[in-house]
């Protein structure tokens, strides 16, 4: 785990809030001097504790239904086959705008999150281009309703 | 859907990728003067397109084991009961640390991403936490293995 302090953590946690915010105003928040909030900033990017500076895109561009997708390969008899199917599905997946998230999930498994503008057309991409390939053992549907933690999730994800 | 053109989605996109950079620095990639980036990103912010700046937080803070969990509650004969057994399971789940997000999933579903240090700690965590809770109709636990789209999820859904 990372060597961090309290003043380090709340930092982080401002930054998390409100990654605008100047070197001064974080500094009058803490109610610590600007030289030492410039310092600690610089070595938490610098040791990749900050990996990114990003933004999270509005309700106005995400999806309204959002689900996760788990899909299983059939087991074939020749490994090597399977190992290339998922990676032609994930990869498959991958390109296409309304999947926000594709992971490998064990040996003969896929996660994915998806997102449309109903549940109507999200069930219908579903059926359309997951359950549709060839020689699936299972796939189940989650949908993700309201979240209570994580929610600024799909404006994270979601691409322009 | 947001009214964008090329060039709000071309500085949409580069924002996502680092929204540290300045006007200038944008003006100059997008070959366009810095008072049309300055206005469009004004814009961009005034209308909610752009929510929140924000950093996501390196490999040294992020769980090792990601797992996405489905729980699914007996249904019981007075509805109301649900309704509050699915709240406080959400609720509990929610304060966890290592339970970086939580969202309703149906009527009588919870999904929830979880992180651990190891594989091992985090089947403890669901034995322990979740598998032990009463009145559970269904428990599926999803490993998150490898991403190719959606990677940085984990740093941006990490606490500190």
């Amino acid at each position: 785990m990372a060597q961090l302090d309290d003043l380090d953590r709340a930092i982080l946690r401002i930054l998390k809030e409100d990654a605008r915010l100047t070197i001064s105003e974080i500094a009058e928040r803490l109610n610590r001097p600007e030289s030492t909030i410039h310092f600690r900033i610089k070595k938490l990017q610098e040791r990749n504790v900050i990996d990114k500076y990003t933004i999270i895109l509005g309700e106005e561009l995400q999806p309204k239904s959002l689900a996760i997708v788990y899909i299983q390969a059939e087991t074939p008899i020749i490994e090597d086959f399977l190992e290339r199917y998922i990676s032609h599905i994930m990869k498959t997946l991958s390109l296409l705008p309304n999947v926000l998230a594709v992971a490998r999930s064990g040996k003969d498994g896929i996660v994915a999150i998806i997102g449309d503008d109903t549940p109507e057309k999200l069930n219908r991409f579903v059926d359309d281009t997951i359950r549709s390939l060839p020689t699936l053992k299972r796939v189940e549907v989650f949908t993700v309703d309201q979240f209570i933690k994580g929610q600024d999730l799909t404006g994270f994800l979601v691409g322009v």
